[in-house]
């Protein structure tokens, strides 16, 4: 290692499908970098193309524009050594799919040139370890080493190598590359005893609630076992599957050999960090220092707040519709938006029918009062009447005579959620001149408590991924820290959760939504959630030998909820057949789901419309339950 | 091998996510073989648990059902060799992910044990070669020989062995075992090296657009090669992913040593095939012997028609609401359902506005009169006016005054578009007890040419894998091979085609959609279906050389369609902003597809929401042309 390496944390938003742009910012940055006196700046995994991109990498005029950018990057690598994520391609070889072959690759240029691992076919370091979970596909479009190694007839550590440069021997991987605890090689192992100077992880790493706490155990005990400093870099912004729209933090920063986190680039912002490797790392600060200070709620919003503002950016949106009910979920979407909008670009249209109740009515009011907004009332009274006349007893012509239709009060429900959004809302926002938010929650996501082309309608759903409990938790955080006033009105906490669709839901007589989200919540999170996840079976096994509660977190007694073992059993049943059945239907039409947690519905839990099943060990614990 | 082998082939439906219910068919299927005197049967791929899940893999209790069912198919093994793809658990190993391990698995249960392949760590073949393209996702649950190979520190060509049974030494692989051409390693030849007296591929392979013609090359150059006979097990069904239906065709069959294929069980049905496996195999049949015999239109038919049957059945669908236009999208799907379903469970719904010529009225009569269904006018001119008069000109309060609202043409159309589908169709299809369908096909969904919660709602799909000139050739087959007479009106294919919502598209007066099908079509498909997509870069590279009739395979002249150079590019660039901004959201909220040909959207076209991007390239092309 040449005495003293330094080094630049590039940690910059990465746009998804945007060569051009992106490499433009890398110039940039570069010129910034030499003129600081820099000797080697690092940006993230996947630089220039971005990584969630769907199915783009297979149109070869994208691939051959990301390979051109590179090139420029190249050129520009005079007096400096410059790591950078993008796609390498090899144009006489073939993917396993008789496409194109492509490295999820990390180039490293210097003096106009590409150095790669010491003893390897490529002038660029691949990314060795594939993700395969969540809302990750590497294994669909990259060719890893392993892979390789098998083509070649080598070992795959013969290619896992040091990269030698005018900084030093780089140990060079690219994110997963690092989270090697499930895998049978660990690429960090084999450069730490083939003998490194210092290790860059340059990642594409999507936000998700408390994984940098996890990251920071993982990769400080990395440095700690190979005794070298680890630089991680990783990129903001948004990307997105389609179905799932993910934040991207940043959060870089480095470990020093001892595995202490020296310092932290700002998380959700771009920045740089500037740091010299001498012959040795000296803790400069606390090693517990957090990633992400504060209550679930600050990284909740820090989230939702930034993975909306790009959403909007993205899809050129300057104005909002967001139907207010008076209710929780509208009123927390409601107070984001105005965080992130003037006053006269956000604006609240309350819907009343029969059934909505003056209390609801003027929350909502009061809301677009604090809130500063527009605000219109547009009832929907006639519509539902029209709608009903020309359906309810109309004759309808067949060959062998005429038949009436009927409409039921179940079906005038959802004629009033679908009222308020395809009709209304929908042309509100069109001629506002803006889109219209869905504001569903996972917990209705969950079990499809909500009406398709109705509640469910929307442009993003920007709160899918936070349970009940957590958009209540959400609006207090609003209120006291972002606000630092009562914008969500208290009676919106207070008021009973309701769809005011029938008079069975009238809130002033405390009726609504048959959740009780404090269990219901931890329920379907143990369903949809956890890593391994839960069933009925499941649910039944832990209830009968007393660690349900334990199970789920759930603070309170089960049994208290439910009159007898049989009403417990009926309502598991009851959300499991919706969760499975309708609930899927629902979510495929579903509006984009901004992701904040492990789990969100769309890309990163993936659905087979199958319907609700039961095991037979089920059957034999619920005849054992209730016989 | 023993003298004589009497194998049965079991094509099977295999419902995906009901172990219960495929294992109880599987144990029918062996008495019934066994009486029959088989000696061995064979079962499709994953003809337990069922093949695309979604993430129901993550669900340990569902993989404990799943082996106990496997057990009870060892445990009827009595006196018959059976084979059966099943998902292979090893619960103390773990996959990539941290989760349980699981292999692809196929079983060979024989005398209440089970035989895995000579020399190999489980009593199971696992399979080798993983597709992750379109709509596989294999890698993100299934261990490979590969990785588990290197995990063990051995060659993968050490842990693919034939399996010796009582039928003799069977090389068993699991369908893209044998379609190797991308692959490093080719499962078959590592077989045909050690010696096996037969081949077995067990697969799920869904049926897509000429698939069993490349299949039957494939697989009859792979017979021949290893000069061995080659069972080829296929289930049917239905499966899905979310936003996918896929449909499994069987079409089973048998390649004598010479590639020749023997007999081929009927396509889209269950059924057993016997087959005895003597000293040689003889030649009976033609081996040009094609799985799909007729013409394009067939095929799709075929595929559409099973299924939509099939999901209807999987969703408890038994009533079903047709909005009917006119127009050729909605008359081919009624005229489909109709053959699916009695009179009185197919009801038709016009819901003319001042835009709608009597001529597609009248058409929309005479379809329902032919298919002898129901059929009612519901008129949304009362409806469009309210909502009109409710949101044009209606005044929006803000703190700093009051601002008014008002409504454009073009959202006027809109309007109407969600009026007919989320209001009426969506309430009409309540009311009848059913569902209403989504009649878009693939050129309008390719560009978002259709209103979202309006004529894009549905809960499926069923046309939107073909294009709009596939959908003219199958009404023209359903009228002259299915129906026997013209149920689709000879005025629903020669009208223009209309979205009829305002008076520029009045087809009276021969106007209609922007779109130029016979040639948009083929524009599409090279954006969409092309194995390496094309963008407009290769559209404008192909225009410039004289070669884009022959690139699109467009039998005209596409300088004839344009009265410039310049209006050809603005066309493309048209289609491609629509096709890559709001087509991709719209798709994001589009129903199920039922897939027919490669590439449907939603699971097998995966898709990203990052706006329409064009290359240097292009821009440099595109100069040169307009300057």
């Amino acid at each position: 290692m040449s005495s003293r390496v330094n080094i630049r944390l590039v940690q910059m938003e990465v746009r998804p499908g945007r060569p051009l742009e992106n490499t433009e910012k890398i110039l940039n940055r570069i010129s910034e970098a030499k003129a600081a006196g820099r000797t080697l700046a690092v940006f993230p995994e996947m630089a220039i193309p971005g990584y969630l991109l769907g199915d783009e990498w297979e149109r070869p005029a994208f691939l051959r524009e990301c390979e051109a950018c590179g090139e420029k990057i190249r050129a520009a690598s005079a007096g400096i050594t410059v790591m950078f994520g993008n796609v390498g391609i090899d144009w006489q070889r073939r993917n396993e799919d008789g496409r194109v072959r492509k490295y999820n690759a990390l180039f490293i240029a210097e003096n106009g040139g590409f150095r790669g691992p010491e003893g390897g076919p490529y002038p660029f370091v691949i990314k060795t370890l594939m993700p395969n979970y969540r809302e990750f596909d590497d294994s669909r479009h990259f060719f890893d080493t392993r892979k390789l190694a098998a083509e070649l007839g080598r070992d795959p550590r013969d290619l896992i190598a040091p990269v030698h440069t005018a900084c030093g021997r780089i140990g060079a991987v690219l994110c997963e590359d690092a989270w090697d605890q499930d895998y049978a090689v660990s690429p960090l192992q084999v450069l730490g005893g083939k003998g490194v100077d210092f290790v860059v992880n340059a990642s594409c790493s999507p936000f998700t609630f408390n994984k940098n706490n996890k990251r920071n155990r993982v990769f400080a005990e990395a440095a700690r076992r190979l005794q070298r400093p680890l630089v991680y870099v990783n990129n903001v912004g948004i990307q997105n599957n389609g179905k799932t729209v993910f934040t991207f933090d940043g959060a870089s920063c480095i470990y020093d050999r001892q595995g202490n986190r020296v310092e932290t680039l700002k998380p959700f912002a771009e920045g740089v960090m500037d740091y010299t490797l001498g012959a040795e790392l000296r803790v400069e600060v606390d090693r517990d220092l957090p990633a992400t200070a504060g209550s679930d709620a600050t990284s909740h919003f820090d989230a939702i707040l930034y993975g909306t503002e790009k959403f909007m950016k993205g899809c050129g949106v300057e104005r909002v519709v967001v139907g207010a009910s008076g209710g929780i979920d509208s009123a927390v979407v409601a107070a984001i938006y105005r965080h992130l909008l003037p006053a006269d670009r956000l604006l609240l249209v309350n819907m009343p029918s029969r059934f909505n109740s003056p209390t609801t009515i003027n929350l909502a009011r009061e809301l677009a009062k604090n809130l500063g907004c527009g605000y219109v009332e547009i009832p929907i009274e006639d519509s539902v009447a029209l709608t009903r006349a020309q359906v309810d007893g109309v004759d309808v012509r067949w060959p062998d005579g005429v038949k009436r239709l009927a409409l039921t009060d179940f079906q005038l429900e959802n004629i009033q959620a679908r009222d308020r959004s395809s009709r209304v809302l929908a042309t509100v926002a069109a001629s506002f001149g803006g889109v219209f938010t869905c504001n569903a929650n996972k917990s209705e996501m969950t079990v499809g408590y909500t009406t398709l082309y109705g509640d469910l309608g929307g442009y993003l759903a920007n709160l899918a991924d936070l349970w009940k409990g957590e958009v209540y938790e959400l609006g207090r955080y609003l209120n006291e820290t972002v606000f630092c006033r009562a914008v969500i009105p208290e009676g919106s906490f207070a008021v009973v959760p309701s769809a005011e669709l029938s008079v069975a839901q009238a809130v002033d007589e405390g009726k609504g939504d048959p959740l009780v989200y404090p269990y219901h919540d931890k329920l379907f999170r143990s369903w949809v959630e956890d890593w391994n996840r839960a069933t009925p079976e499941e649910i039944l096994e832990w209830y009968l030998d007393g660690t349900l509660e334990q199970h789920l977190d759930y603070p309170g007694c089960v049994k208290d909820l439910f009159p007898s073992t049989k009403h417990f059993i009926d309502d598991v049943e009851r959300w499991w057949n919706q969760y499975q059945g309708m609930g899927v239907a629902k979510r495929i039409q579903a509006p984009p789901v901004l992701a904040v947690k492990r789990r969100a519905f769309g890309f990163d839990h993936r659905e087979s419309q199958m319907g609700a099943r039961y095991t037979l060990r089920y059957e034999e614990l619920k005849k054992r339950l209730i016989g």
